[in-house]
């Protein structure tokens, strides 16, 4: 079928389109037009012969496919990368990253933050959601590099490096909606820390607050045993129940983590609909325990995949963090079979798009949909031979095989370099920061 | 401390070098001399300011350090990667894999092998140690690519596509130390498949030959609880106290996966100075468990890291093996300083050399010792800020981050690019092999 006098700003042409829409539709050399930021058309490379192309992207064979999402970091923690490992928790927390984030502010918020989308551009991501101190930073990073971003100002009990005292805290959140409520990239989201550092009283105003202007609710739910029981002992339910209990669950809560559920805490997410941000290599790294993703996505509940921060994992890739997912739950099941590349691939795409209410708009490539896009190169040794692109993607793709990376339409990185700020000042800003704390070595 | 009047055939400067030697030295502004094959000098930069140097090599601020050593692989089974996932182990062997192994001929394993050489080379690896068929085209890869390897066909009960009978498999392995000797990059193994696929006459004849000519054996042991469970029910005895029986536990078997142990296999592991293999992500992909690592260390036992071949994993790459195996050991022990990233870098390097019996000429860089090298790039958004190169190396570094390899003496990578062979003919050669067999998609 040819459909002339139609045109596009951009064609991204010659390579095989993984669509991960419903059917899991995939085209070879094939090709996807962008009109202004959204997807125009895809379809084979020759339907497109008679448009009028604006300006065209080779993909030289590679995938064409969505941008990756990542549905659960603390992006401007790139500042504390490898900062302190392998020693224990309270350890790591109290003698390690409490000091180092009373040293924070808006602008290092903002260097950190850079840093962190531009390892995350490069590495396939085109939207994320974060939860961190300072978070307007956060936002005006996204915004200038050009990512889509669900961002919100982490809410606790204790003071903040920010804010001072959870009033103002609601206050800094009401600031964030009214400021970034008309931008096309940036969606602020109401972030409660965790149940063992918020009151009943928080999280119910959180929820409200949420509900009030149809936002995301992103919380940390039960990451370990200990903050289970921890809960367990003071209210008498697990972490899962005691947000049912206070009425916060709801289609709209983003549950990070969920390592220790019940099989109540499961039937629970499934019944409210709630959201699951699976964070492997973090939880790995922690040595928090092994979320019962399998069971979750057997329930029916939706679970994307996050990579969470840089002092926990220590990177933003989620190449990576799908082979993680992969593997982990085989190995946990003593199943080969438990987890495909295809689920694991669709966690980190629409499963994550739809973990953060954005599946209307990304998290795969059909017309209509924001143009959030990017190339896989599949011509280097690691890649070679190919039978599947699927199996490629999930078990021996790594991040510098993204060679362009399109967020709304826009180009923001090709041919490995980030098109939409200066990552060099990004990356001194970061640096010289760096040196002003102290190192573990 | 200034000599003069030294010279150098190339110097490798401007890098913090990790020698990774008793003391894991590291040098800050240090510099590599070699001279011919091997390391003539290490020290700070301006300890060479007076040496004549005909070649130097500018690392760039990054990271100068020991070459990967890759214990356990199947390098011409790259030529499967991807091929067929996510499914129980039995169908997975006899559907796809046994199918492709018997189109499998010399000229195809070349080709597979020189692709795994190629994708080893950029991703850091130096030497690595080879179990599979036609393993004269192994050889002549790594002897084309200057690879560093140990290499040994594998000897079972049942017919061989390659060499028919197992008499003609202990002739063909004679005729490959014959034929190998004298060369200063390939090493010849006695390689018997597993307790499970050889006889104990196999097993013993395998160990005599290795004594006979002092060199490597090699050998699948306890790779699943079932493996184990199986020779338990035939012998009556675990997999290692079955080798033990038969007398072939000696300080040069090099045991492979090692998954399921007990205390007592553990100790017998010590006593006899048996070397280990760790395959963690083919582990974790096959589903097969995890090995008591952590217990085999703690016990003295020396342990390299192995990728396993490319159809259970699918990759080659050592760092994401090194993250792996950190990950791993910390959520299955719950406890994240189980495994430092120190000790997980020493597997890599000098650990995996000494399991090849090779630590004498590789794996660290110390003066006299061969030089097997590497240049990490420490310049990009994910290793930025860097407190601490070792934690960098683990949790955070890629395999693009490699950007020079040096294998005895000679520049085979330079810039990402292969100096010693044709990589484009070897992809070419395993896609038009690949275009023949079934693919799963």
């Amino acid at each position: 079928m040819i459909v002339s006098g139609q045109h596009a700003d951009l064609l991204i042409f010659n390579g095989t389109v993984l669509t991960m829409n419903l059917d899991n539709e995939k085209i070879e050399n094939g090709a996807v037009a962008v009109s202004g930021d959204k997807i125009a058309a895809i379809g084979k490379a020759d339907f497109f012969s008679t448009w009028k192309i604006y300006r065209a992207v080779d993909a030289k064979g590679g995938i064409i496919m969505p941008g990756l999402v990542n549905t659960h970091t603390h992006a401007a923690m790139t500042c504390f990368r490898g900062m302190a490992d392998d020693m224990p928790l309270m350890t790591w927390l109290h003698e390690y990253i409490f000091p180092a984030e009373a040293c924070m502010d808006e602008s290092r918020v903002f260097s950190g933050s850079l840093l962190a989308c531009a390892e995350m551009i490069l590495s396939g991501t085109t939207c994320f959601c974060d939860m961190y101190l300072f978070e307007d930073g956060t936002a005006s990073a996204a915004c200038m590099a050009g990512m889509r971003a669900v961002v919100g100002e982490v809410l606790y009990d204790f003071p903040s490096p920010n804010y001072g005292n959870l009033e103002n805290g609601f206050i800094y959140t009401q600031e964030l909606i009214n400021k970034w409520k008309d931008n096309d990239l940036i969606t602020i989201a109401v972030e409660p820390h965790s149940p063992y550092l918020c009151s009943p009283k928080l999280l119910q105003r959180a929820s409200e607050m949420a509900q009030k202007y149809s936002l995301p609710l992103v919380i940390h739910v039960s990451e370990t045993e200990n903050e289970a029981a921890q809960i367990r002992q003071k209210y008498g339910s697990s972490p899962v129940e005691h947000l049912a209990e206070l009425g916060v669950l709801a289609p709209n809560l983003l549950a990070c983590h969920c390592v220790a559920l019940s099989d109540n805490d499961i039937s629970l997410l499934k019944q409210y609909d709630i959201k699951v941000s699976h964070n492997p290599e973090s939880n790995m790294k922690l040595a928090s325990g092994i979320a019962p993703v399998p069971k979750l996505i057997d329930a029916g509940i939706c679970v994307g995949l996050g990579t969470d921060g840089c002092s926990s994992n220590n990177n933003l890739d989620l190449l990576s963090e799908m082979d993680m997912t992969a593997k982990l739950h085989k190995v946990n099941t003593l199943d080969p079979a438990i987890m495909n590349a295809r689920t694991v691939l669709r966690m980190a795409t629409i499963e994550g798009a739809r973990a953060l209410g954005m599946d209307s708009i990304t998290g795969s490539l059909e017309p209509g949909k924001h143009a959030d896009i990017i190339i896989v190169d599949t011509s280097s040794p690691h890649m070679t031979p190919m039978y599947n692109p699927e199996s490629h993607l999930v078990y021996s793709a790594r991040a510098g095989d993204i060679i362009t990376t399109i967020i709304n339409g826009n180009v923001v990185m090709e041919n490995r370099q980030i098109l939409t700020f200066d990552v060099e000042k990004a990356m001194a800003d970061v640096n010289a920061f760096a040196r002003t704390l102290n190192a573990v070595s």
